[in-house]
């Protein structure tokens, strides 16, 4: 098949209010996500952003439309994304778009939406070293990544992290005060693909780590699932020995 | 511990609308489902019931204070269920409240909203035989249930069953067109259990059935859980080195 | 990456006893399955075979050592493939090189040393239908594949099938007579990738169904994993602060 | 039911031979164990213990045949238990019996037998301080523990720990210098339950302590599963309509 069409979402709001995020980033988180994407898989993919002070958030229908795989960064303004905008992106993830949700995203609406639960955790954002420890050694997203990925400074996220039991468990952080997190974890709702990555806060440049990079974009292929097919799970009623896709869903 | 406080949730329309119904369950679902938990747990259990028509549907914040496991059946009006109630329950379900949802409450609001996904499926209602297979023999749902288990006369559900991958698999279902179902699973949420079940027909005498009101009693004393605690999973931040739950929750 | 190496191993003794299954498989089922994996894969793969009756098997270090992913048709004779050679698979298996295994495969010695379980199940010769349901519908072995698979004949697998809970359940079958079989089952041992797959026995032309086939060759594509590397996970000691892999094993 | 009757097996080499042993657990870290269950599921179970001198190290038909639940130390002599006793063990575990692996019981005939997989992890024995923090709250292993444990000083057992991806990750450990392991887990084989629970090193008072006590008893209690029925898996022939147990298994 062709290239993977990716959007990045950002929510860009602590880059142009933040001296110190904004040095880091000069261009945005969601930037240094695109170039970090298409530095690694090339021509697999064609990345394109999108951030919440754009119209829809930049997340038109046309836009998911067209998306295989978004990934989404968000923090201090979870509450101003649009409901609307919510929904049709829990739509598109249901019938086939990969989704990566990226560090405080895990707050984001489309995330508790997805997850059906509170996903609150354990937090301190005091430079403690993150070390990301491999424990599904055969799974693609791991490939080609250091055991374990040694992260300087990051924002430390703890246990009990409120998520429903992962389909698979890749990646478990550990902190400088002993705090362990559960960092890489994927899920599978209707017929989408969900990646869950933790490391990455504004505060530290973790989107310039190079192994966090290469999670972020063996994530990308992983999510990006079958791509021939756009469908939402619908209720349909079928005949004793009709096997066959009735031609419209039904009620119950 | 005392006994488990279970409430039995019954949407109680079809019985009072359709007089087959009503035939097969002369005071409501909910009042069989009732006798079978009591028949079964005896003082282990004590057993209430709640209706939609009732204030607040039953399920004031007392009620719900004052119950370990909720069993919900619903149907024709899942629309009708106040969006407060839902988030009452699903607050009480994260904090620890057991919950047992049965056949088509897949569509109802709670479950729809604890899972994330559309929770569609294949169905046909035509006095399908279906057999439920058990494919976790060690777990305490199916101690002293046959293999399998027979339903003369059933409504066929069928995959794709659009729901998360459970946490456990229990029993798998087959019905007379050949459609094959994930009848029995268990899920983690916050702190609270959740076992879906699917046999339970308004149209059949199913919750007549010994087998079915078996597994059901152990589904209810399976989502008890640990009854000594009923706590929302908040953020909470720490410093390093204490371990201890702070004061208060905070937003990260 | 270059081609996928995968070599199909056959038992090849029903094709040389019995009329019947010469009939349906003139040259082995080895070869139907390595013909249905190079119409399928292409370019993608370089398929070799080898049988029970050539020397070690045809499963010399050398083969194993050159081979991505090996698939496994076994049923009269497991009894006879040699002690020596199944380890020398296993420890393949957990360095890196994936397995399918089928059908009556299950008994196998390789099988069942990696599962730990007896491996039994329920069973019936007697021309049952078979059809393959998929549950994991954003699992790449299911791509492209028709929900249901529908097989005319097939000897009946059904539950308890005695194997460790898989890490993802892909396909659930029924048969004539209203038993379900967990048909398609991944797991991961040590660093590789191994899918169960049921369908397939001597008696019926299963291995020439297109969709059959197709579940093969994506099983292949699946468990061909990250080739790059060939490892055996072993015990080493680390300092504190020693996070590079140390120079050799050691016992702790 | 009545009590369950729990076998304690220890090595009890290190005991004899290490004085800084001997010193911390004078009648032998078996004991310790078995005191610590008594007095935590008081009449819920009687206990015994058994160790690798006796004859059959303890562990005869008779033996087994009246546990409902095998708790496993060893760790210098792994290689002088019986190869016949292994047998044995795994028979009874498949058959319902429950098992209890505890720290270097890792490397056990008995466990590698069951899992598949080399079981080796990363170590070092340096004064390490162990937290041990719970990621399935709702899990009756983690009733009671507080989160996070904390083991001032402990062996450092670390990932890649090569298993089989468990049924349920209970609890993660991390360590001073910064290695993170999967130290709670359980598995279903056969007919009976398994849990690792890694804390327990013969160099430290880890027996004594209360919390990892606590985590042992509950384990006891959840592993002792369904005590009505020890039955080991096994192929049997059906008639299609015919699904009760047929008398005796078969080959297929």
């Amino acid at each position: 098949m062709g290239a993977i069409h990716v959007t990045v979402w950002g929510e860009n709001r602590h880059e142009q209010v933040e001296p110190k995020v904004a040095e880091i980033y000069p261009d945005g988180m969601h930037n240094a996500i695109r170039r970090g994407i298409e530095a690694r898989l090339g021509g697999r993919a064609t990345v394109g952003t999108a951030t919440l002070d754009e119209p829809e958030h930049g997340l038109t229908e046309e836009v998911l439309a067209g998306t295989d795989v978004l990934t989404w960064w968000g923090h201090a303004a979870h509450g101003e994304v649009a409901d609307e905008v919510v929904e049709r992106v829990h739509r598109h993830v249901l019938s086939g778009m990969g989704l990566l949700v990226l560090h405080s995203g895990h707050f984001s609406k489309i995330f508790t939406r997805l997850m059906g639960t509170t996903c609150s955790l354990r937090w301190r954002s005091e430079n403690d070293r993150e070390l990301v420890w491999t424990v599904a050694p055969t799974h693609p997203i791991a490939r080609g990544i250091p055991h374990p990925i040694v992260i300087p400074a990051q924002e430390m996220y703890g246990e009990q992290f409120d998520i429903p039991v992962p389909d698979e468990l890749v990646f478990i952080s550990s902190f400088t005060g002993g705090e362990v997190f559960r960092s890489g974890c994927t899920f599978s709702r209707g017929n989408g693909r969900i990646f869950y990555f933790s490391p990455g806060d504004q505060d530290f440049p973790v989107y310039h780590h190079p192994d966090v990079l290469q999670v972020i974009a063996n994530g990308v292929e992983w999510a990006a699932g079958d791509r021939s097919r756009r469908e939402l799970p619908a209720v349909r009623r079928h005949d004793s020995g009709d096997f066959l896709p009735s031609t419209a869903p039904t009620a119950p």
